[in-house]
């Protein structure tokens, strides 16, 4: 039995968090075994490497090397953690995955098709299942996240990067309508929780 | 005035850091500012990438993930380092580059052409005007190397891996006669710099 491959996007302070916890409890409930990852990071490779794209003191990181270094914490996740446990039949729920890379790589950067090219190798073209776009606008996330302790390397960028990444969400989700779900962040977290809730219901029944 | 690139290829126990020194004094000697460098590394996130890469402790690194984090590397060590000297003229003499990532990865682990597709992306096209790969049979190499310390993660690699990097050496050779020149590294170290002045000299002639 193959199991699902959840993934969750969006800007700063759009609430993943505390929707990543609804949806592991939705499966936990229906008797599934759930991992809960993260990227950049959710290997010991890849947590190396978070810390190096996280750390503020790198601010001189070119950004084709930024770039490649995500995508290597991608492909040592896929390999390590993500695959296996999928093919176990689990859940796997990740904080962020390759839309992350095409929003802050692609178009904040302005690194453009580069991007998912290199990241269909550091995947092996493993898509996921379903991806929950939290979507906000990027100063109303920024006023909220704010608010949650120091901004890292990427949050303290200026807020046209925070525009241009918010363009390439919404470009994703014009040009993949069937895995990726817009979920209006602007809503209380259990209107956003009913709507995921909806769609899980959805792609348990076809599964 | 453009300056020059130039980069060293072989495997373990060639001699490079011996005429690495010869080719630096040889243009110290004309005047020349030189800049010697390696990689991976060679840049304050390249370092840490390389600490990540040559961790004896990583052994479960996924290819790709590793083929990355040599390109991330590369990527800021051409933008920091690399490029800006060349554009104010001088020399760069750098202990391995893209031709150590297709032979290492790209035949060593059989990851194919994807290797210098991302390497293109991660030097934005930069290439050596001069590469010296100082040519060993593997095994003969590896005895030579016994003697230096102890090995690190890549030097531990079984030895059909090091004969599958060494065709990659060859392929390359073979595919870039005008850039690449190979040198017999079983000969003496003062017979290999005298074969390496050479072509220096060709080289500077044509500049």
């Amino acid at each position: 039995m193959k199991g699902l491959f959840i993934t969750l996007e969006g800007g700063d302070g759009a609430g993943k968090s505390t929707q990543i916890s609804n949806i592991e409890s939705f499966f936990r409930e229906r008797g599934f075994v759930v991992v809960h990852t993260r990227e950049p990071g959710g290997t010991p490779i890849g947590e190396k490497l978070r810390d190096i794209l996280l750390d503020r003191n790198n601010g001189e990181m070119d950004p084709v090397a930024e770039m490649l270094i995500y995508a290597a914490s991608r492909a040592q996740h896929v390999a390590e953690v993500i695959r296996p446990a999928v093919n176990e039949g689990k859940v796997v729920i990740c904080d962020r995955f390759t839309d992350s890379s095409i929003a802050y790589q692609g178009y904040g950067r302005g690194l453009g098709d580069v991007v998912s090219e290199v990241n269909a190798s550091a995947t092996g073209g493993l898509e996921p299942d379903i991806t929950f776009w939290l979507d906000i606008d990027p100063e109303a996330g920024r006023e909220r996240a704010k608010q949650t302790g120091e901004p890292d390397r990427l949050e303290l960028e200026k807020i046209d990067f925070h525009y241009r990444l918010y363009e390439g969400y919404k470009a994703l989700a014009l040009a993949y309508p069937e895995r990726i779900k817009r979920i209006d962040a602007t809503r209380t977290p259990d209107e956003m929780k009913g709507e995921i809730f909806a769609h899980l219901e959805k792609l348990c029944a076809k599964e």
